[in-house]
């Protein structure tokens, strides 16, 4: 062991030798990369050859639930990226799930041959990703069902200011399911700020094979949280929100220093791949470290992404106790990607690049700047130290802390999740889950806390309006290859109300 | 309650009303404010005044241990900020301890009558802040102590090369004990990285009162710890250290947003006095905020600063047991702060201000640019949604997070400390402290993990190297006044070892 190593032992570092990682090295090459996500002359080429090859099986109500790149297996890959790229990339392919007949079928789809290897059906418990397409057409349904205008008029409520949004309805062991969503309704009259005006009491359930609403019920009413003071939007303050702050601009006398070839980046030392997946949003690939001593490329990560994102909400009533999400799984961190906002999502000197996904038909669907990479200079200090411990001598030695970030934004209905990666010189990867947006409430009758008697599962926020208890849990796939071939691990991540009572609500309503 | 607090869920925010505090708004009046850490001029009348006193009582071994402002206690300082500055301000006083004859005295001086208020000798248990001045004279007497002569010889060492540095000794109870430091000495051949070459094994006890060594313990050997790799000077690094990066700067074509009036700092809605203290370092006072709804400032902390720093190691033998240094009280966390680096401590924007203290006799000492103020900007969002559920209609508001960051950094002997006091527009205070520098380690045999059979106490990070387990326990005194005048909190954060682990430890340790 070196002594060397000492210096760098308050930074935790994750460095692996591989010399067949130096194959991500900058290419302009137009080739794609096996890892590459589809393009959208790639989504359409899938989409003709699976609606073909149902030609004769009467595809009206086809529909194209997930589509992505079927990535080469670990093995494969590594065994070609050893050749140095001179052999023949492993075959592309790609990975469909699709509705049919209401059936879930599984299919791969090799893009070389243009033909179907596999295609399944799928019969195991859960359902695919919903598309926009079924989400918004079935929170239009209730506009035209006449118990729900019952409702509204009951209320007193004009329908022109009525809004709906769909639920995902969780499982809790049930033998047999349907592909259901489950619909509640907001009011906007008065108010760009939907979610803090449930129309309480009233919840749909629809079917999505049948585009039908098969449930409905309408079990109490609430008063109506107030619209005013619910006013977001900067431009529409008074007084103007937040204090006035003086500009600031970057400049990169030298340009950029980050490098962009197709899908794969180059910054520092760093070199990885960053892929879009509809599913899963960003995925970091082959993520390796340049050595200054070793002269080579030392390999720290094969494949990272976020999994999974469980958000179960903490209230046991009919209205509430359904309401465990699975954001990436059920409605898509990529599908739910926002366009980000130069200059305000990301600094100025950002660089944006674009993702695309299968609609609801199978063509590609383009998100703009659904990621942005950019030089993170926070003014911190990487290491530093002064040292006047040596007669005659004063040692000053600071480095300052910069590192390349990876940023997407998904917004999944009420939330926006800012999702990071973070690549530090030191070859440590940092990952970040921002969670804003708005809260999800719950009407109630209450206007003060001295009126609640029983548990209000939440903090009442404002008048008739409870803030109900919830957790974020994000799950993350880490393929760590740290100086070699690692273990798959996954680590959750919590965020939300304390551990404990989470654990104990947790008990009360998955029991 | 507002449904408009509803926008300010995710933003822990401490916000108080407080008329009097608008008090705190910029002026560019020289006159004091009576929070205001003394001038230069005020310590050498400080000095004056107590000397003087001392003229009949041969004062030939007085010295300064501690000169810093005695703030006006709260209510009297409140009541005078509520006049608006009308009346009288408080009396400027000064308090002082100091070493006389083998006492401590604790001193209030008035400022304003050049006279001493009171002297009183502390007779408890403790001693008060070590000098610079003190520490260096103690560390160089092995140089000429025989049995160290001795002992560098037996290792086959160059005096020339050897440095020692001094050690607070802990306390275990006792009824009695004397203002004494332990003595560790080092190896600087061929490195400037002393931490890394302890000479192990050799311990030396100082009288600080008698200035003389009065234990001596050379107990067993080890190899010294290789030289080599161990430069961490990036100048003096081949290959160059780190990958090559491209420059950044910063622009505010409108100027700076930091008004800067003696210690009173405005930016944004913030309002604030920045103090400093050879013991403590920053102190914040009177921080509040601009509401503007309510047309005044909030009040949200009267004051805090870091009040201690607790380190204990984990190694019970005889030369690492009494390793339970008091960063703050023992060393002085102002006392230890270093100059900071432009564009390398603190980004290109940031201003500077500079601290003074007493010396051991008594004189004004000045560190330039001991602290950095800067206006932070890294890429980060504060709070976004994008509301696409409004049919006709998209919505896209995001806020980038802008703050102001305090700096100061504290080097005690191998550890530097990065001190962060940042203000969030939101009404926020985020206290932070970066742990840098270079570990404390200790000598062994041991060149390989197989070879060590029993607890090592820490991790062999190097050849002959073990980096000793040990926390840094940082206590902070927190006088929130969040829309009134609160209580005083204070709050232990921990870095270091996991808890069980330093739980179990320091139950072997001080039981």
């Amino acid at each position: 062991m070196e002594a060397s190593t000492l210096r760098n032992t308050f930074i935790f570092s994750l460095l692996s030798i591989c010399s067949i990682s130096s194959s991500t090295t900058t290419s302009h090459s137009h080739h794609h990369h096996p890892l590459d996500p589809l393009t959208p002359q790639e989504f359409t080429l899938v989409q003709t050859i699976i609606t073909n090859s149902y030609h004769n099986s009467n595809p009206n109500n086809l529909t194209f639930q997930y589509v992505g790149l079927d990535e080469p297996n670990k093995p494969t890959l590594l065994s070609w990226l050893s050749t140095l790229k001179t052999t023949t990339p492993p075959p592309r392919r790609a990975f469909v799930i699709t509705r049919l007949n209401k059936q879930t079928h599984e299919i791969t789809v090799d893009l070389s041959t243009s033909s179907i290897i596999s295609d399944h059906i799928y019969s195991g418990h859960g359902y695919p990703l919903f598309t926009v397409e079924e989400q918004t057409t079935a929170s239009e349904l209730p506009m035209t069902y006449p118990p729900f205008l019952e409702s509204v008029k009951k209320r007193g409520l004009n329908l022109s200011d009525v809004v709906c949004s769909t639920y995902s309805v969780g499982w809790y062991g049930e033998e047999k399911s349907a592909r259901i969503l489950r619909i509640l309704c907001f009011y906007t009259e008065g108010t760009v700020n939907l979610y803090v005006r449930p129309v309480e009491g009233v919840t749909l359930v629809v079917d999505l094979d049948e585009m039908k609403i098969t449930q409905y019920s309408d079990r109490f009413t609430v008063p109506m949280a107030k619209a005013g003071g619910t006013e977001y939007r900067a431009a529409k303050q008074k007084p103007p929100f937040g204090p006035k702050l003086k500009g600031v601009a970057t400049v990169q006398p030298d340009g950029s220093g980050i490098e962009i070839a197709g899908h794969s980046i180059r910054w520092a030392n760093w070199a990885f791949h960053l892929g879009f997946d509809v599913r899963a949003g960003p995925i970091i690939s082959l993520a390796s470290i340049y050595d200054l001593e070793k002269k080579t490329f030392r390999r720290v990560m094969y494949r990272g992404y976020i999994s999974e994102m469980f958000v179960p909400y903490m209230e046991p009533t009919e209205e509430w106790y359904y309401k465990t999400f699975f954001d990436v799984g059920e409605f898509g961190f990529g599908l739910s990607a926002v366009s980000l906002e130069p200059m305000k999502d990301c600094p100025a000197h950002a660089v944006f690049m674009d993702g695309y996904y299968a609609g609801q038909d199978g063509k590609p669907v383009k998100i703009s700047n659904v990621f942005c990479i950019f030089e993170q200079h926070a003014g911190n200090v990487l290491w530093r130290h002064t040292e006047t411990g040596i007669p005659g001598e004063v040692i000053r030695e600071v480095r300052p802390e910069v590192s390349l970030v990876v940023r997407m934004v998904s917004t999944v209905g009420n939330y926006d999740y800012i999702i990071d990666w973070e690549f530090k010189p030191t070859g440590s990867i940092k990952v970040g889950v921002g969670l804003t947006g708005i809260l999800e409430v719950k009407g109630v009758s209450y206007t003060h806390t001295d009126q609640i008697k029983e548990d209000g599962h939440g903090t009442l926020v404002a008048d008739n309006t409870i803030g109900v208890y919830h957790d974020h849990f994000l799950t993350f796939h880490l393929d760590l290859d740290v100086d070699g071939i690692g273990r798959l691990r996954t680590r959750t991540l919590c965020y939300g109300t304390p551990w404990d009572f989470i654990m104990s609500l947790a008990k009360k309503i998955f029991r």
